[in-house]
């Protein structure tokens, strides 16, 4: 079975993270969330409190098919300070895993140094931010890089991760049962 | 300020709920989110754990321009059971009242009496079981009663739920911080 591991830190994005969880696990990935805050209840961007499965640091060890950043402005503010996080996804490029981040959460790749000159997109007033070229796409891949763009974007891009992970084909029959076109 | 209530019943569809939630505090729209469950803490349909603000029971005599049922199959399976929400239900639609429902919900308007000739939608697998005419459509609003069909149209109804609180203006520029076009 395929692993995902998702932080989630304080003012996450919930569409965004909620998206992937849920897809992901519609897709028969297994799914870990995260806390990169103290406890394991998180509270994201709009007042919703999540209880992760876990703390951050108790599985930055662990292996991973990919690792996947939602946004938000100050969730992304907080995996920018990170360091044990930008380590692990360091690790995670150079052992030829996937990593995934959504519309602030690039600005963290690029803080971790794993952009390598892949194609990116993120959220359109966080692309100066970047200092890094930025497509203006909803969702983009490169090699072992998956972005996307916003609140929006996060069911095509769930699905994408999915497709990469597994097949098209699968990632086709979980949107049939979102009852989606994005796909 | 405007006011919704959200009953999150176990097993509720995670996309639908967050998107809900989400969708409309960014739309300035004050969300009471209320667990059907013994506890805050609601699971849902793919083991997300979310803290509810506080227990239906205990806001079931308060007033909401709105009553907004996330879908899930277990999750409607719970609240088909929850006689004192199909009452409420009842008075918000005397009231002159919104109420929404998306995906397998409004199995729960049907079940509550509250439906009385509007046209609907909900998930195609579920139009059988509603013995009422059910169209074929991401979002159908009609009178008092807004109805969705799937993951794939949450963001989609969040943005038809706020146009009707608010005005369509205030919802586009809520679907252009969301970066979608579905709206």
């Amino acid at each position: 079975m395929k692993k995902a591991l998702i932080p989630l830190a304080s003012g996450f994005e919930e569409i965004e993270a909620i998206s992937i969880i849920d897809i992901l696990r519609r897709g028969e990935i297994e799914v870990v969330t995260a806390s990169a805050a103290d406890s394991r209840l998180v509270k994201g961007a709009h007042g919703i409190d999540i209880e992760a499965d876990t703390l951050l640091d108790s599985c930055l060890e662990d292996e991973f098919d990919i690792i996947i950043l939602p946004g938000g402005g100050k969730g992304t503010e907080n995996l920018l300070e990170n360091e044990a996080l930008h380590a692990r996804l360091k690790r995670q490029k150079e052992s030829g895993g996937f990593i995934g981040a959504i519309c602030a959460a690039p600005l963290v790749l690029k803080k971790a140094e794993v952009l390598g000159g892949e194609a990116v997109t993120c959220y359109p007033t966080c692309a100066k931010d970047m200092k890094y070229p930025v497509a203006r796409a909803p969702v983009v891949v490169d090699g072992q890089i998956i972005t996307g763009q916003a609140p929006g974007s996060a069911m095509l891009f769930a699905l994408v991760v999915l497709e990469q992970l597994m097949t098209s084909v699968h990632a086709r029959g979980i949107a049939a049962g979102l009852v989606t076109d994005v796909y």
